[in-house]
C-alpha cells in the first residue's frame, strides 16, 4: 500500500509463468498489436501511435518531452510536486524554454495561470495524479484551453484509477507507468501521442531509444509498405504481464474497476480520519488511488517516529506505506490503494493495524 | 535458438513467481546490492558504478555514449555489423564527431586502424560479439592500445558466454543485456563504468533517465552522507529475475557456463558445416553462441524458401532461429546458442530438424 508498485493482478501472475517467445515471434506480435489496442481503450484513444515503452513510468516522461520538444521551444509546466518539478528538469535537458507555473504541494494548479503563462508555448504539462501529493490537476480544463499547444499529461498515477479520457478531453501526449493502478510490476511506461502531436514531433530527437519515429515502426502494421521493422528486443515477458494487467482490468470493466478505486480511497480517507490524522490533499482533488495524510504530534505513540510506525507496519503486518518525499520527508505519509491491492480488505486491514499500533 | 532472448534459466523462472516487492523495500534493496555485486563477477570489474539500467540492452549503449560524449567529443566507432552502425547514430545524437573505422560484415576490426584513426579521442568504441554478423572483435587488444582515451565495449551477446574480463583489459564502460547468455528476459542493460570512466564523465547529460550520476546515488550506499536516494521506480521482478539468472550462471561457475557454450557452439558449427551450410564470420573470431550461416543454392528444398524453412522449423519443431539483417536477409541464419538453450541436446534437436527438412 506503497505509492506503488502495487500488487500484481493474479492474472498477472500467471503471465509472468508463460514460456518466454521471441521479440519477433508471430504470437508474440499478436499479443503486442493486442496490448497497443488494450491501452488505447484505458487510455481513451484511437491515436494509432499508442504502445508501451521498454522503461519505466520515468522513460515515459523522457520520450514526451524529448519527441517534441527541442532547443528554444516554450514549454509551460505546472509544477505542484515532485513530478512536475521533474518535467522542468528533463523538458531542460531538451533545450526548452521552461516557464514554470507553481502551486503550494497539496493544492492543485491554477488551470488559468498555466494557460496564460506563455503567449504561444509549443507544449503545455501537467501532472495528472501527482503522486508526491495526492492531488488531482485538472487535465481537461488545460485541455480546452490549450489553443494551438500541445498538451502533455503524465497519468503514471491515474490511468486505470481514475479517468482519463484523451481524445475526449483533446489530450496530445500522455504517459503513465504499469506499476499502479493497473496492477503491473514496474518497468514499462505505455504512451500515446495525437497525430497532430506526431505531426509536430522532433525529427530526429537526441534519443535514439526514445525515438517515436523508429519506435512506431515496430509497432505499427505487420504488412505493407509501412511494415514492422525491428527497432530494439522488446521486454516480451513484461509485455505479457501488461496485456494480462490490462486484460483484468477490461474483463472486471474499466468504469468498475475505477468504481472500485474511488470506493476503496472513501473508506482510506474516513478510517484515517477517524484515526486523527488530516488528509493533506486539497478538498474536490483528493485522488482516491493515492491519500496522503499527516498527524498532530501527539498522535504517534511515545517513543515511535513515523519511520518506526511504516516499520512496524511492514514487518508485524506485512504492509508498506510510503513516507512523504521532499520538504515533507517525515512528515507525511502516502498511502496506495492500487490496482488489485485496491480492495475493501486491505483498506480494514491496515486501518485495524495503524489502531492497534497508536493503542486506539 | 534465435538471436536472443534464449530460454531463460529453471531459477529465473522461478524468481519471477516471486511476490513483488516494493522498490525501497529493505529486502528488494539487498536483492539490488547482490545483483549489483554479481554483475562484478561476470564482467570481471570492480568498480563501483555497476548496476543493471533499467532499460533493454540498448538503452545501455544510449547510457554509455550519453554519460560520457558530449558536443564536439571526438569518437572513433569500430563499426563491422549492424550494433557499431547503431553506436554511431546514438554518439551522433549526443554531438560527437563521429570517427567511423569499417570493416566488412564477417571480418573483425583491424585493430590498428580503430586505433590509429585519430590523434586524440575522448573514447573508443567497438563491440565485442556483433550480434548481426557472428564476429568477436578483439577488446582487450584494443584497450591495450587505447592510451589517454575511454574504452567502451557492447558486451550484450558476450556477457556470460565468452570470456569477458573488464578491469584485466583496461575497458572503461560496458554495457550488456539480460536475454543473451544470462539467460533472462529482455529488458534490463547491465552496466559498469570505470572510476577513470566516471570522472570524465559528462555533468548533466542530456537524458535524465539514464544520468548515470542520479542513477549511482539509487543503487549506491545504504546510508552515510551518500545514502541511496530514489531517482526512478526500479523494474523490481525484471532485477529479481537477473538476480537469479546471475546466481545460475555463478552456480555452476563462470568458466563451466563458458565452457559450456564453447562446445555446443562448436558442435553446432560442424554439424551446419556437414549439412552443406557455409559459415560466415572469419574463422578464429567465430563466437560459439551466436553461429551465421550462409548456403549454397541447391542445399534449399525446391519450393521452399530460407523463411519456409525457418517457419517450418518454429511450427513444426517448436525451434526459432533468426533470419539475417541489413544486406544479408535473406541470404543469412543467426542461430543463438545462449544462457539456458546452450545444451547439447538443443544442437542435436536443430540438426536433426535441418537434416529432415533439407532431406539428407
Amino acid at each position: 500500500m506503497g505509492p506503488g508498485p502495487s500488487n500484481i493482478y493474479p492474472e498477472v501472475a500467471m503471465a509472468l509463468q508463460r514460456p518466454l517467445l521471441g521479440h519477433l515471434d508471430p504470437d508474440f506480435l499478436e499479443i503486442l498489436d493486442q496490448t497497443c489496442e488494450r491501452l488505447r481503450t484505458v487510455f481513451g484513444t484511437d491515436s494509432a501511435a499508442t504502445l508501451p515503452l521498454s522503461g519505466t513510468g520515468s522513460a515515459g516522461m523522457e520520450a514526451a518531452f524529448v519527441n517534441f520538444v527541442g532547443p528554444g521551444d516554450a514549454v509551460v509546466v505546472g509544477v505542484n510536486g515532485l513530478f512536475g518539478e521533474r518535467m522542468c528538469d528533463v523538458a531542460g535537458r531538451c533545450g526548452a524554454e521552461v516557464v514554470r507555473v507553481e502551486a503550494e504541494w497539496g493544492q492543485p494548479l491554477d488551470i488559468d495561470r498555466v494557460l496564460s503563462a506563455h503567449p504561444a508555448p509549443k507544449l503545455v504539462a501537467a501532472v495528472h495524479a501527482e503522486t508526491s501529493t495526492g492531488v488531482r490537476n485538472d487535465i481537461a480544463g488545460l485541455a480546452a484551453g490549450k489553443g494551438e499547444a500541445l498538451l502533455l499529461a503524465d497519468c503514471v498515477t491515474s490511468l486505470g484509477g481514475i479517468e482519463v479520457r484523451l481524445d475526449e478531453w483533446g489530450v496530445d501526449i500522455a504517459y503513465a507507468g504499469t506499476q499502479k493502478c493497473l496492477g503491473v510490476p514496474p518497468g514499462l511506461a505505455p504512451f500515446t501521442a495525437s497525430p497532430r502531436a506526431m505531426e509536430r514531433r522532433v525529427e530526429h530527437p537526441q534519443s535514439w531509444y526514445l525515438d517515436l519515429g523508429m519506435l512506431a515502426a515496430y509497432t505499427g502494421p505487420t504488412s505493407g509498405p509501412a511494415a514492422r521493422r525491428y527497432h530494439h528486443t522488446a521486454p516480451v515477458t513484461m509485455i505479457m504481464a501488461l496485456h494480462a494487467g490490462l486484460g483484468a482490468v477490461l474483463d472486471e470493466g474499466l468504469e468498475v474497476a475505477i468504481d472500485r478505486h474511488r470506493k476503496c480511497g472513501a473508506a482510506l480517507q474516513e478510517g484515517l480520519t477517524k484515526l486523527g490524522f488530516e488528509l493533506f490533499a486539497a478538498d474536490g482533488h483528493r485522488l482516491p488511488e493515492l491519500t496522503t495524510v499527516t498527524w498532530p504530534e501527539h498522535l504517534l505513540p511515545a517513543g515511535l517516529d513515523e519511520a518506526g510506525v511504516r516499520r512496524r507496519l511492514l514487518h508485524e503486518y506485512g504492509i508498506e506505506i510510503g513516507g512523504g518525499v521532499g520538504e515533507w520527508a517525515g512528515r507525511m505519509w502516502r498511502i496506495g490503494c492500487m490496482g488489485h491491492t485496491a480492495r475493501p480488505r486491505n483498506v480494514t486491514m491496515l486501518l485495524g493495524a495503524l489502531a492497534d499500533i497508536l493503542g486506539r
